[in-house]
């Protein structure tokens, strides 16, 4: 139940139609007396710069949530970048810091590794291949090295965009084998789709799945079926594997911990979340 | 359930802790499945303008609540000022008209004149005096003029306030009879205590009560408690009564309707509130 003492989690994007986040959110909060409230702004690119300041100068604000299209303008616009945010070149999450700073940091590939471990995987001195540099593929490498992963491989169609990310682990992150250029799966203990391939009826898999071991962990980042034509590639290998909306919802406790909120697990709230998956 | 379609209502004003329309207007929407929701936005003075501009550009964004401190400021801040805000000299909600432009009008005086009207008695052509100029005075007075009552007498401690307000009704209602400077309340159809007194234990009352007719329907905006000294006063002479939540309640259909949202009674807002009244 919202009232003037809720905390407001602004939702910035746009545009707004397909959030997920208040649906996620919201009925948690409301299930446990948490008095906070996610709600979607719908802000154009033009206006956000302004827009960002003077939301966060609210009496009533606590965070943000940010998405398409202000995850890399935003990163301009905080005070302080976390070092995955920086890596990643991209941010999600915004709240207030001493003296009414604004910290951000990503998130997206933090909810890919806290997915990864809760199956029982080890992440530490693992060899890990991300197939696509974007924004989330980025973040997920992020999030990877800070997880203590021993070797990163990265490839994108556009070989600058790996080229690019591959420096910036390399100078967080000095003890980790960075190498770029291939999608061969062989030889990784994990490896990771990054790409929107999968979105699209008859997009092509993101690399050949004939060459990944049967002991290699699968993680894909499209949602728009919970099996794509990747996973169920690698499944018939034997191979186990991780959907899209896991990373989506292990991440929630991780803002929730951001935001300093009560946290949960991501199968609570995808129970009590009031969207289909 | 707040989603990316949710239509957005802003409350605009600070602090936020007393807000009451988000635990009016949300359990009401809710119970009737009308995608919009009122969020309390806690901005201060000094960002108000800036900050109104960027909302009302917001994609989402469906109108405004105002409130303190920003009732006054927001009229030099809108397109369009409708003629109750204007003999106002404050506005309390604003929509978008054509073009983006802003459109903003004042409704504590219309919860008044309707609650009036729905306890059965007649405003055109009624005398009726108004005690207190300041905010919700002048609304009050700008709505009576509005609804046709043919005298209106304004006093305020601070005589230039009622002088100021008795010149706009006259500008805006040329057929209208306004007098000013005297709280005395013998010979009116109607009597308003919309001063603050009641507010405050030992506080005087308003007007000379003992003057009062027992025909004469008495107003009061005070809503600290439901029968205030004054309206105990009045009730003991025989006198009808309106209380002040009476006026808060019976705006919101206004308001509704105003925003071209789906209405309602004022009887079912009070049931569904989730505030004790």
């Amino acid at each position: 139940m919202i009232s003037g003492t809720t905390k407001l989690i602004a939702h910035l994007g746009y545009p707004t139609e397909s959030f997920r986040a208040p649906m996620i959110y919201n009925p948690y909060f409301e299930k446990h007396g948490i008095d906070a409230v996610v709600v979607p702004l719908g802000c154009k690119a033009q206006d956000y710069p302004a827009f960002l300041k003077l939301v966060f100068r609210l009496s009533n604000i606590h965070g943000a949530l940010v998405t398409m299209p202000h995850k890399v303008t935003t990163i301009a616009l905080l005070d302080e970048v976390l070092t995955t945010a920086e890596i990643a070149g991209s941010c999600n999450a915004i709240r207030l810091g001493p003296g009414g700073t604004l910290v951000g940091d990503m998130f997206d590939g933090e909810g890919f590794v806290r997915g990864v471990l809760r199956k029982g995987r080890t992440l530490a001195g693992a060899r890990v291949l991300v197939v696509g540099a974007g924004g989330v593929g980025a973040a997920i490498a992020a999030s990877l090295a800070k997880a203590g992963v021993s070797e990163l491989a990265l490839f994108d169609a556009h070989a600058p965009l790996a080229e690019a990310l591959g420096e910036r682990l390399r100078t967080h992150y000095p003890a980790l084998t960075v190498t770029v250029g291939s999608n061969d799966p062989a030889g990784y203990d994990i490896v990771v789709n990054a790409t929107p391939l999968g979105m699209k009826d008859g997009d092509p898999l993101p690399m050949d799945v004939e060459r990944i071991a049967p002991s290699t962990f699968v993680g894909e980042v499209v949602m728009k079926q919970e099996i794509t034509p990747f996973l169920a590639a690698a499944r018939a290998r034997g191979c186990d594997f991780q959907i899209g909306t896991d990373m989506l919802f292990e991440q929630i406790p991780a803002y929730l911990e951001f935001f300093g909120l009560p946290t949960t697990t991501a199968d609570e709230l995808r129970a009590v979340a009031r969207i289909a998956y």
